[in-house]
């Protein structure tokens, strides 16, 4: 067999991330103030985040330096290998050819750190000794922990109480790094003594984990708040992933001809394909497919409008342009916790509006038979959000099957399911199902879109 | 901060592995019979494994070709990467020198697929469709199983009931990977309803699974045995990883002077240290320091007396010459299960005897310390077991503080703890407890060693 895989040398490792405002043909529109409705400024964000950050959410230079103590801490994982699934391939029995960018070998297991490790940087730049965010099943909040052990901030984590007592492994890592994780809600905000007043059994929701953690932020200091996704900043940090596949490639003389990965907030797929992107903006590769993948129970890209509306829940947090399923959206229970938001980075809502990317929504099922297929053929399990991934790769490698097409595909394995692995002995056993498009929750919630000129 | 880590070009990976006992300054003393307890013949272990495995394992032959679908699967993930512990190093303020192999990326998670990749082989090339084996919380269980999936081979693993319901995790990966995995005792071997018929609900007990596995194995045509550690051709198998690191670390122009790794039945420390050792009995680096570590609560080779005893509970394995604490032994519930055995690799016991390498009993909670520690420098969660070798580590650097001395430090770091956090959890939570030395279970199951010549 052929080699498997590929890793950059430390020394040619990336010193820039790559920013798509540069370069796309027409720009974003503009965040709106969650009380005003009038395009943000960054005095609206300053109390949330430091101003290097709040800067680069609006930054339009092409490159943008990664800072050296950002690039040290880069260096205990990566560069990450890019693969070659010699294995897959064959299991298949395929032409394309197949490679992928495994992120799982960051301490907290997936693509997250990259953009917390320069979150929490920009932070102590800037004298704040403590960041507080929400985590839902943990792979935020233990990668946001990890990286405030890296630079001495304390993290404070607002994690949704289900999860927190169902779920323990991520929160015990969180803790073994030092960072103060708590069950939302919480006595300790007025969002959180508030809803227990109401429900004291109150098993908590990511929007709520959001209100205490950006209320106790605004309250504080020395205290800012942190967001995993969704945002422009967090994509560009997330390009470190696409800028090493490619220079990787380029030294192999490869191309893809398709890129996937799957989307909740949308940043460890853009993190990828944005910087492949430039060269189908640039007509260096126009007939290059990219392809969003989502799940049918949370088809914020294939069945939502393209509206304005709020980041979160309580409608606290700005308001963006983006494809959305409605703030109040609650999707139904699949195990791609990741996966399960209402709304979209604007980045990528953006793209797909002007058609430089496109979209696909899989079933449940699918993606964990998917997962289990790559698993006994890659050796690696990955995380349930990284299977629909793979089962969309699986898809156009046998389709390549039927045409005798010799594509190149890249996707995204963004990280491990070690910490999963309760999902597949119910997909094992035959405890998974599949759920209908929830077209009725859907049109309530999208009942509620703010009113704006947009 | 300068480069933290160093990978070979996956063209450099070795080829061979290193047979020690081409080296012995003393030939190892013969396994013997447990029946009649003469020196044990090939056809002896000819019902249990294949016979390649058998030759290996009392092979005098310097070097042994690594199969070039073994080498295949290796390179999955090796070569492994060689870290230099720079902030480990600045927590301690030491002036040594701290470098660790680090295992955890293997699909399992830790060194065993490195045996376990090259015996499903042998088998198979010998016609083998089915391989049994024991597995007490999963970690060797998940290996063979990673390796069964490889080469199309079924698995099937007995593994101690009490863990197959308390940690499921690893359970569930083996099913994923397609192996059949069982509780023990089961109703499928005499050995298992015996059991049953005497206690419906005993939690079983690695002997006896060990005892079904071998059952199982010796009844059926198509169908062998396989061992996860102590065996000579298992050590040789694992010297992939100090041949590995002492080819990276000759290309960085260093040396260790101290080689600490933890030992249960001896394979993954024996795999690091071996190549180096070689050089310790050519003369050319007589002063290296080898300091196999082990549990306070389980101290074979610091309390142990060098003698012949059984490898297993039940008295079916080969007896082989070890410090043993008696197989009937049964340690106290330390969370390094791993670690948790009565006996010791055969040349782990000889290079003790031989005064070749040293041996060190640390507590439980000291380890888990300096897990911590570890975590909040390098960010890796190591597994229990191996932060007794990071305990040692860390003793020896903060002597190298006091001293000024600059050693160097080389560590194994066998693998990952994302399967332990319960144990973080208790730890972290003060629920963790330190044991005192067994001494009366200890010389109680001292009197039930073997009556033999040696």
């Amino acid at each position: 067999m052929d080699t498997t895989k590929y890793t950059l040398d430390e020394k040619k490792m990336p010193k820039q991330w790559y920013n798509i405002q540069a370069d796309l043909p027409e720009p974003l529109p503009p965040y709106l103030h969650p009380m005003t409705k009038e395009p943000l400024g960054p005095q609206d964000l300053a109390p949330l985040f430091p101003m290097e950050l709040i800067k680069q959410e609006v930054s339009q230079d092409r490159y943008i330096d990664i800072p050296d103590e950002v690039l040290d801490v880069y260096r205990m994982w990566r560069p990450t290998t890019l693969y070659r699934a010699h294995r897959l391939e064959k299991a298949l029995d395929t032409p394309a050819k197949i490679y992928y960018k495994y992120e799982g070998t960051s301490p907290p297991g997936s693509h997250k750190p990259n953009t917390a490790v320069a979150q929490v940087y920009y932070n102590k730049q800037e004298g704040i000794k403590r960041i507080t965010t929400e985590t839902g099943a943990g792979q935020w909040g233990s990668a946001l922990a990890f990286a405030g052990m890296c630079f001495g901030v304390e993290i404070k984590v607002f994690m949704v109480k289900v999860s927190y007592f169902q779920k323990p492994y991520r929160r015990i890592m969180m803790q073994t790094w030092g960072a103060n994780c708590i069950p939302s809600p919480s006595e300790e905000t007025k969002s959180g003594r508030d809803m227990l007043a109401k429900d004291p059994d109150c098993p908590g929701s990511l929007g709520l984990a959001i209100s205490e953690a950006v209320e106790e932020a605004m309250s504080r200091e020395d205290t800012k708040y942190s967001l995993g996704s969704v945002l422009n900043h967090v994509l560009m940090h997330q390009t470190i992933v696409g800028l090493e596949a490619k220079q990787v490639l380029e030294d192999i003389g490869d191309y893809p001809d398709i890129v996937i990965g799957c989307v909740g907030g949308g940043s460890n797929f853009a993190g990828i394909f944005l910087p492949f992107l430039k060269d189908k903006i640039d007509g260096k590769k126009p007939d290059l497919r990219i392809i969003n993948v989502e799940p049918f129970s949370c088809p914020t890209l294939t069945k939502g409008p393209y509206a304005y509306d709020y980041g979160d829940v309580a409608g606290l947090a700005p308001i963006a342009k983006m494809f959305t399923l409605g703030h109040g959206f609650i999707p139904p229970p699949v195990h791609a916790g990741g996966l399960r938001y209402h709304g979209m980075a604007p980045i990528i809502c953006h793209l797909l509006k002007l058609k430089l990317v496109e979209a696909r929504a899989v079933h449940q099922l699918a993606t964990f038979e998917a997962g289990v297929q790559f698993a006994r053929s890659e050796g690696i399990i990955c995380a349930p959000e990284t299977d629909h991934a793979v089962r969309v790769t699986i898809d156009e490698a046998l389709k390549c099957k039927e045409t005798g097409e010799k594509k190149v595909i890249l996707f995204n394995n963004s990280g491990h399911g070690h910490f999963d692995m309760a999902a597949y002995d119910a997909y094992l056993a035959g405890k998974l199902q599949d759920y209908e498009y929830p077209k009725e929750k859907i049109e309530e919630a999208l009942k509620d879109l703010p009113k704006t000129e947009g």
